[in-house]
């Protein structure tokens, strides 16, 4: 296959990064640094996982004056749940903070940064579902990931899906990235392992789709060559929470998230994003659920899934596609070929010829 | 051997990078996005390779106003040779200038990036050289690499030597970091192939040693090993100068940057020192001279590197150390074991116990 183009040619780093474990006893630190005479007070937006634990809030410098909210992970952000929080943000006096922190999941990390951008940019999250339509920077933001995989923590986007619409997209800008992030291996030892894997995984197929497909530059190899490398150690080992695999997988997902931004994926994220939104499963588990059942275009990362997934004795949801109607079927394929970028990167332009509604239902239909 | 924690646990990263064949034809929209009614003029700091080069300021955005001036590299920067410059700069009316673009190898972008921080911070550059002694951001600055392994376009330093103390040290600091890196791997097509050769070896070299070493962290190693991969795709193809090598190479170079700021060297770059301290030899030639003689400290990257310099042709200096009087055995040693923390990297704390005066004498008599 011919290499292409990927059309990305600039990227915009994260601001800074600290690392290794205990680093969050250094964000109230970086949090203070920030106060200043012009803006006093900051902005918690926390995992909702995290609710029950003990002044979460206070340990990451949250004062009386400031604003803590608890980010639910039942759904992944809309359009609607990030202008509430910042409508809400707006009557409770935090217009202008010093900083954002958000502390949690892709979910928490995306709402940190769309929440960002708005308070500065005014009008609503759909204004700026798309490439470039950010006008001026964000608040300071920082990032603490608690989980690892999804490489939010990265990344130039904040996906967000607008209900009236149905569009699933981000806000694709600069202003976006994180100023500062924090990644604290310790924060990931109470993951649940099941989470843990499907979450990692994801950084794992991001990149494995990236390497076969055709769209490739230099940068991004290397990104996903390595962050590959970190799941291999951490998913082949006979302990995949242990501490040393757990900032490996911390440093895969950062990683990841830098490929991401120089790189597109390939089959398994159309599938996956296709049973998200037909049966809102979420995108990690949807993903690896995918890769389970599409061996046929990646043989050996499948073999290797396979793997890891019977070493760490992982469960994957069975029968998702039991029973579909002709409604549902209908809606699973224009769910899924309409991505055809990434396609386009793993089947080459002319990508229906080989990806027909039967080939594409019977995908379906093994998940 | 016991993993030590290296101590870093804050990186600063480049602001942005664009990359692919032809990035450099941006850099003059970048230069103009930069002037302001503040600040209309730029300067340029070119490396003396392209002064016989058609208008190469002009391709780079320069207009009649701006500063131009050509970096020789027959030497290394010395505090002495950056005060001058920003004198220079000061006397022609560039005091407060736009941007400032790098536009060579490592001796011109880490004058570069003096000069910015120099501008601002006023003094002379021997009163930055430490960590963190840099107290404002300097001019914005724009690093634009011709040759690929040093890695200077990915620190936060910028080595100086400072000829009446002998001190070599360079101003460890975020603010030393480039605002915008362009990585364009079509400039790299005309280095003479020794060159390329020893400069590229100084991204593989710094890599196998922090490898190889007791202070370690999970960031750190992931962009070494990456970079150590690239240099073997390049340097163990038959043509380590076709495009997509010199490609690989650019990203080796940055990564191998951006691995510097989190790890430590080994047992070469001390002995390489002393060779640059004592015989004035540059620092990419000397580190392939050393590794050439140290294979008892890393063997396998030894094999390697002599199948890669025979597989490339290279010619190495030989007979470096011929003829060593007292004195000169003297300062070799001297200049080596100053490096206590790379020597306690490769060998522990007790490193004199095994690397003792003979010891070192012979190594070098093999140089």
């Amino acid at each position: 296959m011919t290499t292409l183009d990927t059309g990305v040619k600039i990227v915009r780093n994260v601001g800074r990064f600290t690392f290794g474990d205990g680093a969050v006893a250094g964000v109230a630190d970086l949090v203070a640094s920030k106060r200043s005479g012009k803006s006093q007070n900051a902005v918690f937006l926390i995992d909702e996982y995290f609710k029950g634990q003990k002044d979460i809030a206070g340990s990451l410098g949250a004062k009386s004056a400031d604003a803590v909210h608890f980010i639910s992970t039942v759904d992944e952000p809309t359009t609607q749940s990030i202008d509430e929080l910042v409508a809400k943000l707006h009557s409770s006096g935090h217009s202008s903070p010093a900083t954002i922190v958000g502390f949690g999941g892709g979910i928490t990390l995306d709402t940190a940064k769309a929440v960002s951008n708005l308070l500065t940019n005014g009008g609503h999250a759909a204004d700026y579902q798309g490439w470039d339509l950010v006008r001026v920077p964000g608040v300071h933001k920082i990032g603490v990931p608690t989980i690892s995989g999804t490489g939010a923590e990265a990344t130039r986007t904040c996906v967000m899906t607008n209900r009236e619409t149905g569009l699933k997209l981000g806000m694709n800008s600069d202003f976006t990235v994180f100023d500062h992030v924090v990644l604290d291996p310790s924060l990931t030892s109470t993951v649940p392992r099941n989470q843990y894997f499907y979450t990692g995984m994801d950084a794992y197929i991001h990149c494995i789709e990236a390497l076969a497909g055709s769209y490739r530059n230099a940068i991004g190899d290397a990104y996903s060559r390595e962050t590959v490398n970190l799941c291999r150690n951490v998913f082949l080992s006979t302990d995949m929470m242990a501490s040393e695999r757990r900032s490996d997988l911390m440093v895969a997902s950062y990683l990841g998230g830098c490929a991401i931004a120089t790189s597109y994926v390939g089959v398994v994220h159309p599938f996956s994003a296709a049973l998200s939104v037909v049966f809102g499963l979420h995108h990690c588990v949807a993903n690896c659920v995918v890769l389970n059942a599409t061996g046929e275009f990646y043989p050996e990362a499948h073999a290797e899934f396979r793997k890891m997934i019977e070493l760490q004795k992982i469960a994957l949801p069975q029968g998702v596609c039991a029973n579909l109607t002709d409604e549902l079927r209908a809606a699973l394929i224009a769910a899924t070929i309409k991505h055809e970028k990434p396609l386009t990167n793993a089947l080459g332009t002319n990508f229906r010829a080989t990806l027909t509604d039967t080939r594409i239902i019977s995908l379906f239909e093994k998940m």
